[in-house]
């Protein structure tokens, strides 16, 4: 089962069950007018929207045409985002330019911050930036929206609280990343709205693609039109999200709608720009950077500037985009 | 205009106006069902609720018994909740006991961090905590719930976004703030769900207790019944709620319903606890600790244990607490 949120006058947008193949929606209301609302009452709205899905894919409704550009994202705004980082060559590639000091410890327990979730961007709208000078990025990600879960919570709680799974950009400022961590308050002004791909999908409708709580898809990630990555998030994922939501679990209780990220998906290898046809590359620019910086003694991939294209679309085995596409400008702020 | 949120079985409850005395309330639900819808439509709610108190208050509507053991938070679950610290005298109590790298920025530039906002704790929901070792401490505060602001808004954009005012208990698990800081990737853990008062106020009806976007009462606070401290909440505040908007907001909007805290109330003063009727004291107990660590050589006031209670209230000059009491005993998770 495929769903999206149609963007509307109303905050929360109208959520959509969508065709297999993302061609076609069909309006959820009778069920449940939002997606968090569906995410509230899940045990009831899961089944009647699984039932709404078939009657689409097997032809019985018609529905509309699903157009991407007039999805909001799935949870226009959510009651938490947690993000992760359970890639460990991300890590290691990042750790010298981000200034953490988490080397120690990065392995035996996933790092977790608090982000922004209360306005979060559409697969299509633009990345809209402060200053053309803050080192904007990209971070191509896996992420799932969870049931409840309790304070100190099993892997088997947590791996069968996850209820949906999609793609998301994690739009970060590099240039405010430093300052951020040597406040120790972690990353509020260097990470803001959070894009998310145009639809998700229930993890058994993934099929093999889903297993060990893990997303088994290579990230395809294309800048100004140009390969820039195709990392596959099932590989080097040290933690899976059943583990990052046991982390994020110790001291406290998940509400239903929590979403929780992978962190940037990062395989291991010893690449730079620009990356063939069949290589891996890489998941953000930050990367390229170090390794670049590791082989030629200097970054020479530049950061994001006003104008420049970021898509972002999880490919499977015959070539389809699973949910949809992110496809964002990046746009000056006007004040 | 005081409002406050029933319990009910909807995880957003059942926004009710509130009488200025606080004995009595009205559902709204003509108006809102929740809090969060009318802060999504505060234009045209704001005013049928505020003829709503108005008739309350008039006695031409009787309503029904306010009773604060039925309230949940005032936003059960926020789409944003931002703490920040304007307090100077609570950051350099605290400043060695936290290993914050923040000194040299803090009285420049005020430090926020993103709190969890997916399950807000009601004024008298025991604080559950997964263990008795993990120095357990309260923060008294005030908050202030705002309605939406643009990136890079202007101070008096920021001031005229505030629609309620409210105090809270910022429950924080000492043991686990210097990990989460050395990661320097917030307080994820450290900070468990944040208790609010029964009753959110618009600054207007506050009257002479809000000036300068800062609230002008004491917060008094008791542990096991002894005075804890009865900090001024409008002295000391070295940024004031506009000014943390304004920083909150530099490379993001803010969402309708962003709830924005002043960090740990904090008077200067020398002294250290038991005080005396007429003292001060302090608004957490990391700051008693330090406080006497620098007069004794060592810290002799516990954090908080199970079965302990913590009450913390704004005393208006009448002597009558203006958001109701929080009032919390420590429970140990059961599982």
């Amino acid at each position: 089962m495929k769903l999206a949120t149609l963007r509307t006058t109303r905050p929360d947008g109208q959520l959509v069950v969508v065709s297999a193949d993302l061609t076609r929606c069909v309006s959820a209301g009778r069920i449940a007018p939002s997606l968090q609302s569906a995410l509230d009452d899940w045990e009831t709205a899961a089944p009647a929207l699984g039932e709404l899905a078939r009657q689409l894919d097997a032809g019985e409704i018609t529905g509309q045409p699903f157009e991407p550009r007039s999805v909001a994202a799935p949870l226009p705004r959510a009651f938490q985002w947690i993000d992760g980082s359970a890639y460990m060559s991300h890590l290691e590639r990042v750790r010298a330019l981000k200034g953490s000091l988490d080397e120690g410890l990065q392995s035996v327990r996933p790092l977790l911050y608090q982000g922004a979730s209360d306005s979060l961007s559409s697969a299509t709208a633009p990345i809209t930036v402060p200053g053309d000078d803050l080192a904007l990025d990209f971070e191509a990600e896996v992420g799932v929206i969870i049931g409840p879960v309790p304070m100190g919570a099993a892997y088997w709680q947590a791996a069968e609280a996850i209820r949906l799974v999609t793609i998301l950009n994690d739009v970060s400022l590099r240039r405010l990343v430093a300052d951020d961590l040597q406040h120790g308050f972690g990353f509020f002004h260097s990470k803001p709205s959070t894009s998310f791909a145009p639809v998700v999908v229930t993890p058994e409708s993934l099929g093999k693609a889903w297993s060990g709580n893990r997303l088994h898809l290579p990230l395809r990630v294309e800048v100004n039109g140009a390969l820039y990555g195709q990392p596959n998030a099932g590989v080097g994922m040290h933690f899976d999200f059943a583990d990052l939501i046991v982390e994020a679990a110790r001291t406290r209780n998940l509400a239903a709608g929590t979403i929780i990220g992978g962190g940037t998906v990062s395989n291991p290898h010893d690449q730079t720009l620009p990356i063939r046809a069949d290589g891996i590359g890489f998941g953000c620019i930050a990367e390229a950077r170090t390794a670049e910086k590791a082989k030629f003694g200097r970054s020479r991939t530049p950061f994001l500037k006003p104008g420049d294209k970021v898509r972002i679309r999880a490919m499977d085995g015959a070539g389809k985009s699973t949910f949809g596409d992110i496809e964002q400008v990046v746009a000056l702020a006007s004040n």
